[in-house]
């Protein structure tokens, strides 16, 4: 199932892939679910009850990826996790971490849809990083990594764009900020629940800069995967319905490049995940009032 | 004016200091207002404009410090300054910070009021920091750090409770979910507005463990203060109605002292910000299912 924050009302996607249509889940529930996604994750277990009855054959309208927001717009908690692929804590000059993974945030006002335009900070050294979103569909502490998938909703793609300069700098570096410009944190097109997949533990995922192919990586190379992330943030935060964990990138960021590379005004970034979709962004350079 | 979460509804405290009374605002503004704080931040500019006419002198019912919750119980955003005062950047083996502050996030799972009962994690080693809590009253990018006061809707006592083994384990020490366990964000008393200090920009601050002295500081000694916080801060994010911000804490934590001393079982912290009021903790330790 396919589920997407449309015209900022929950939607839900049907029929073939290349040409989806859109239903509003209020009018199809005839109110039984609002059009408000954080409500909708609240709900998760009854949805997921109502919509194994539902017939979707012919209906819906024809889908406007502009209309598309983030699917999880209003999470309580976002985590962004660092350095969880061997190669990209290589590239970046740390060791793997083996306990703990580094747990930041993206501030919810980056948050956008899938399809943007994006602002280069003045002075800022801008880097992709695309990585699988998982949004969280039931409350849990302790979770044992066992039962992790069941509190998931669903998986969607997201480009943790980060600005290297105020990321990287200070005595004690903190990552979260540096990667909240606005516009920072694309993600969708859509939410994909996990029974869509034949292993949602091992998907291929990447991107292109103006074409040319810049990360590609699979997430069975995750050093803490999803379920061991749900367990190792569950054991200090209560995850809540809702929330949102950008899951780590893949090697192939800019800054670990010799030399260093980073986005330039007009160029276009196109990231992607298998089995879910993809994002569009485009780059302007600043201007006084941005 | 002092504006409570009381029974997690928006309540407003009146009369003296030791004895106030609480209004509960939904009920005397006949529901001009609701009850809900987030939907209060949205609305400051209105609400202030409504509480000017107000008649308060002989309501209320007597204040149950027991029913005190965190003054912005649900923020979009929560920024945690690290570093912000010299000596204890220094106490910490960290060079202060020039042209930006550290932030990080505190996780809003940690949430409480003002008194509570905290568990110490298995293995952690607990330290205080009392800290100057901001709340968000009106939106804002970009904002001037003459124009900063305006943005603040009140201020409130905050204790950053820090378990430092996770806070500084690993690769690239990231601060927040070492600082994010359960309990660890208490606030409140309730939340004061500017306009009732001689100066909001110094305050003194503290806090006693089992009735010692082991912080004492004053905000007029904060490297950022409040108005380049959230002129620091708004240069990357917009800020939000009800957004918190803790704004750093100064020295006296136990990871600083010789030899190094951290909250033990049974131990009782109170905490203290002239002009606003105070906090209580006591900690006991982990059991089994906690």
């Amino acid at each position: 199932m396919r589920i997407a924050n449309y015209n900022e009302r929950a939607a839900l996607l049907v029929g073939p892939r290349a040409e989806p249509r859109v239903l509003d889940i209020a009018a199809i529930s005839d109110g039984r679910f609002g059009p408000d996604l954080p409500a909708l994750y609240r709900d998760w277990a009854d949805f997921l009850g109502w919509t194994a009855s539902l017939s979707t054959d012919s209906q819906g309208i024809p889908l406007d990826r502009r209309l598309l927001g983030a699917p999880s717009p209003s999470p309580r908690q976002v985590f962004a996790v660092g350095l969880n692929y061997h190669a990209h804590a290589a590239e970046s000059g740390f060791a793997s971490p083996t306990d703990l993974p580094p747990v930041f945030t993206k501030y919810v006002s980056a948050f956008t849809g899938p399809d943007t335009e994006v602002t280069l900070p003045e002075g800022g050294n801008v880097d992709w990083e695309v990585e699988l979103v998982v949004v969280i569909g039931r409350e849990g502490r302790r979770v044992d990594a066992s039962a992790a998938w069941g509190h998931v909703a669903g998986l969607t793609v997201g480009q943790d764009i980060s600005e290297r300069v105020s990321q990287l700098r200070g005595p004690a570096p903190q990552f979260g900020l540096g990667k909240s410009f606005p516009g920072f944190a694309p993600q969708g097109p859509w939410l994909v629940t996990p029974d869509e997949f034949d292993d949602p533990g091992d998907l291929e995922l990447g991107c292109t800069l103006d074409g040319e192919e810049v990360q590609k990586g699979r997430t069975r190379d995750l050093i803490f995967d999803v379920p061991a992330l749900i367990s190792a943030l569950s054991r200090t935060v209560t995850l809540y319905p809702g929330d949102v964990v950008f899951t780590g990138t893949p090697s192939g960021v800019g800054v670990g490049r010799d030399p260093q590379r980073f986005v330039q005004p007009g160029q276009r970034l196109h990231s992607w995940i298998e089995g879910i979709g993809e994002l569009n962004q485009t780059f302007r350079p600043a201007t006084e009032t941005e």
